[in-house]
């Protein structure tokens, strides 16, 4: 171990502190208080835990968590993309680069794992990317619907869109999907999603 | 898999959201902001990713970060306990009927799991423990060194008291603990600490 790195671990900790400050569209559950990046990072790791089970095909878990805790760590730089909003919300030039300025503060290997579990979260592609993004669109899904609607409401988001973001969940977990359509539906008769 | 399986997950799921709203002593870095649970618990996810290679021994890297992320939960019903404070710290009855009541929302199996991690990072015998705990001990030394002295002038807190309390991070890794030494006394000599 060399002391530098212990040092740039450091620094690279306490940068991150500022993920606490994003804050997202989306309230916390029977709140008007809007949700922050290290709040839901935080859900989502928790709720990797709990539903891991529930994966379409076996997952390594570990990686699943190390993606949802830092998937958002860009948008300290970048800033919080609304997922109903105009701008691509896919990897963007801009989180790029910050992925490369934040996970760079850490020693070398570590900050190409972390780049590199940032882009496979990103790209969606192997299993644990599928079921990382299927909790991500799943702790909104929860938000809205304990929130009479929530930002769907707020932003007169229609049924189909909500529909089309969240129906990659199918890619993750079946199960988990299935549940999300029911609630979808639900909160159609609810009167709380327009069709 | 049982739909009522998924159906308690949920609605634990649900239920921790309210870690949001439990208030620690320590603020964000250079702020005066309170920081709370589930940002916390985060923030020591991410630290325990970064910092492993410090631990003394072989750790299962997986646990840590299940131990970090829930060893707060309790708190949504025994509320936060202020390190420096005159309340038993450890393992009190109270948190201990929340961490029956709050994991036990889950399907037994995994409530059984959770119960049993919590008790484990309490207890702080096994590798897991003593790194996670090191974790814990950490964040807020790092918040108090960047808002001069934090709590530890809030609360007038001499250098001994601290002092006593960070030492066991030597249990999880002599290396972290040798930079947090030198951090105390650098905050005695910068006057944020008192002898």
């Amino acid at each position: 171990m060399r002391i530098e790195d212990l040092q740039q671990q450091i620094a690279f900790i306490k940068e991150i502190d500022k993920l606490k400050y994003i804050l997202r569209k989306t309230k916390l559950i029977g709140s008007d208080r809007a949700e922050n990046d290290a709040e839901h990072s935080w859900h989502l790791a928790m709720m990797a835990i709990v539903l891991a089970e529930h994966s379409n095909v076996p997952i390594d878990l570990l990686k699943v968590m190390k993606m949802v805790l830092i998937h958002d760590i860009v948008e300290i730089d970048a800033g919080d993309t609304f997922i109903y909003g105009s701008k691509n919300h896919t990897n963007t030039e801009e989180e790029l680069a910050a992925a490369k300025r934040i996970f760079g503060m850490l020693p070398e290997p570590q900050a190409q794992e972390l780049v590199a579990i940032w882009r496979e979260f990103e790209e969606g592609h192997t299993p644990e990317a599928k079921f990382a993004r299927t909790m991500d669109r799943l702790e909104p899904l929860l938000q809205n619907t304990s929130n009479n609607g929530g930002t769907w409401r707020e932003y007169d988001v229609p049924f189909q869109q909500v529909y089309d973001k969240k129906s990659i969940m199918k890619e993750g977990s079946e199960t988990i999907w299935s549940y999300a359509e029911q609630l979808l539906n639900d909160s159609v008769e609810r009167g709380i999603l327009k069709r």
